[in-house]
């Protein structure tokens, strides 16, 4: 087992808000048999980080911050061992030298929620970026449980034709959160039992959970008419994370256009303009100016005059949240029809639901709240993030979702500018 | 057209609440060219109607109680004419003299909603029962869009092959609401994507919109383990529509045991004893002693332990809230696992959620919200009443759903005794 000694760079945090410092602290060492040790090659600054950094996150000690990372395995616990027995097959593939993608949360591969692909509450579920568990912002992290945690390039381009070297490391440490996330958000409203009318053209509830062949099974069939079969759906908050969502159903929604004939219309909101401006670089980024407008930005006060326009009075089919702020909530209610999806994916916190039970009896309201589980998201994830290089792959264009690649020495001051919404996502190198 | 005149009996509510009088009133008329009469067979009594009775549906207007009824079409406007033009096919179904069971609200048939399937949702919706919708504890009841809304077992006896005979008039009226909302619990959660992993043994988002055959679609493949698709669903409120859901639950389960190999667990949660031993005299009916058990009943103080135990402290996959009040969505809550589902068929009021946004995204809880499109539920219902026409058939039996069916003199005395749980569901036959 290789051993680090010595100290390293990394952007601390202090509460109980908005103190920021970039201190020396020592190297992380193997402490479980499941653990790695990981080379940073970049650390992000993420949306969600503004949580803990404007104190709305009852941390009362100090961290290392970040959740996102990418980089290189220098250390194996003995878990990794070629003749350690008892570990999944997850635990034989990783290997020192491998290029990672993180996910933001630990996942240990074997247990129930593991298994069944719901990653993100994995019995042994951890953040990256707390007080107990150090991220991203430096040069060298632990990862727990890293078999089922670490995603190594290296054993996808060795399983898959995959040519991993096409992928800018900018744009792959968008897998450790923000991408699969959008994804996640986006896959829960198409995948809801209440848009498969709309996607099959065949009337609620369509259900394999139906007998075959009972009596009476078309006694309720009403045909759909072709105006039936357009989706209309609202991604409230085009920060990065709207923006991949946006970007995921684009890709979805497109390859449903061809395949089973449906129309569709995404609406994009968001109050800063600057955001705006970025949505729809990359919308004409991705449709080269070609096609139907498809993709609509406004500003919130515009939001509902745009919806009830595109859907008669309607409402949206479903609205992806990706704020996590209450009022983004009872947005996303004014906007969904009845019978409609809430796909939430924004961090809330401690501020009740801004509804009363009769909101949601009445509309028939559906919601998929929570985190993303990013492993088993990864396989369209990478999917997308392959297809779309011309979005995720540069730096500082106008269609980039990253603005900057930075050194530490600047960490305080890109908290600030990207608290106040003054730039796009800020990456950390933390070697320059 | 046949025109009826002169006065009918009818239990009818005065604000503010708890007062129930019989009294004559005007027999209904033909208003709209879609309108029908019919002249009621039995009205029921549920547990909805408990909200106007007890005061707490801001109405502040004298009504005709009831949305729960079955009778005999009488009258028909102008537009179910065979000559009459540009009504949709429902229209030329339904004739004077067909037995029919009305939904507990309005649906045309040919709008958006009811096209797709989201009946209870349609742009004319209205419920019965209400101030400017006199209800079924009447002799009479006009129906609006009765293409739309009337469910005739003339049309369905000659067009499918289903003995109706077979079905007692007590059973059919569990057609009018609380069958099909039972089913509708039931399949909400068993149709959600968050339980299909269980059911198909395929780890999420095991999707179609995932992209077939890119290159990294297995990356995330874990297997399943016979442990994991094991399914337990909690459903809180055994009342007449709990039981519903149970029977639901236990038909759909029974056939994805048989079929894609499940094991699963019901845990049926009501603080009334009477109401524990009805669902289990029921299941017990169902199974004739036979098999393992895989219903339990509990008191809400055992419900926390129980799932617990059954679940090596996971929670249940799915609850079905049948109760509508807040405390059942907190104890909801509280028994469901992460990533989990719960089915909101509760009539719910002014009380606002008893959630933080934290509370939600920390466990990826998922809500299915409000009302039973009835008319979309029906072909599964009715295939589940001719079923289990051992539960369903009688009346006063210890499995019977329905308690007693009673004539208008007993109406005040049955909202008292139902308003405090001494009774179960009573029915109401207008002539006797």
């Amino acid at each position: 087992m290789t051993s680090l000694v010595g100290t390293q760079r990394a952007v601390r945090w202090y509460p109980p808000a908005y103190d920021i410092r970039v201190e020396d602290v020592p190297i992380p060492q193997i402490l479980e048999p499941d653990d790695a040790i990981v080379k940073i090659k970049l650390g992000g600054l993420c949306g969600s980080d503004l949580h803990i950094y404007r104190g709305h996150e009852d941390v009362d000690a100090v961290l290392t911050c970040g959740h996102e990372l990418i980089g290189e395995v220098v250390a194996l616990g003995s878990n990794f061992h070629p003749d350690a027995a008892g570990r999944p097959e997850l635990y034989s593939t990783l290997r020192v030298g491998d290029k990672v993608v993180s996910p933001f949360t630990v996942s240990c591969g074997e247990c129930h929620f593991c298994r069944v692909g719901f990653t993100c509450r994995c019995v042994h579920s951890c953040l990256f970026g707390i007080p107990t568990l150090p991220g991203g912002q430096a040069q060298y992290a632990r990862i727990p449980k890293a078999g089922g945690t670490l995603f190594s390039l290296r054993h996808l381009s060795e399983t898959h034709n995959v040519d991993v070297s096409r992928l800018s490391d900018s744009s792959l440490i968008l897998l450790a959160d923000i991408l699969p996330t959008g994804v996640f958000a986006a896959l829960q409203a198409l995948q809801h039992p209440k848009l498969s009318p709309m996607l099959i053209g065949c009337s609620y509830p369509n259900s394999t959970l139906i007998p075959k062949g009972h009596a009476t099974e078309e006694t309720n069939s009403i045909a759909l008419l072709a105006q039936d079969r357009v989706l209309t759906i609202a991604v409230i908050g085009l920060g990065p994370v709207g923006v991949c969502a946006a970007v995921s159903l684009l890709d979805m929604l497109s390859r449903l256009e061809a395949e089973n004939g449906i129309h569709f219309h995404i609406i994009g909101v968001d109050p800063v303009e600057s955001r705006r401006v970025k949505m729809e670089a990359v919308y004409s980024t991705i449709t080269r100016g070609q096609g139907p407008q498809q993709l609509t930005v406004t500003s919130i006060d515009g939001a509902k005059s745009l919806t009830n326009k595109l859907t008669n009075g309607a409402g949206c089919n479903a609205v992806l949240e990706v704020v996590g702020q209450s009022n983004a909530l009872t947005l996303s209610y004014e906007l969904v029809r009845p019978f409609g999806l809430i796909s939430s994916v924004g961090v809330h916190q401690e501020p009740p639901m801004p509804f009363t039970g009769r909101d949601l009896y009445d509309k028939n309201v559906s919601f998929d709240f929570g985190r993303c589980p990013v492993r088993a998201m990864f396989p369209i994830a990478l999917d997308i993030l392959l297809k779309r290089q011309d979005v995720f792959g540069g730096v500082g264009e106008p269609a980039s979702l990253i603005d900057r690649i930075v050194g530490f020495d600047r960490a305080v001051e890109s908290y600030e500018l990207f608290d106040k919404s003054r730039c796009g996502k800020i990456l950390f190198d933390p070697w320059i």
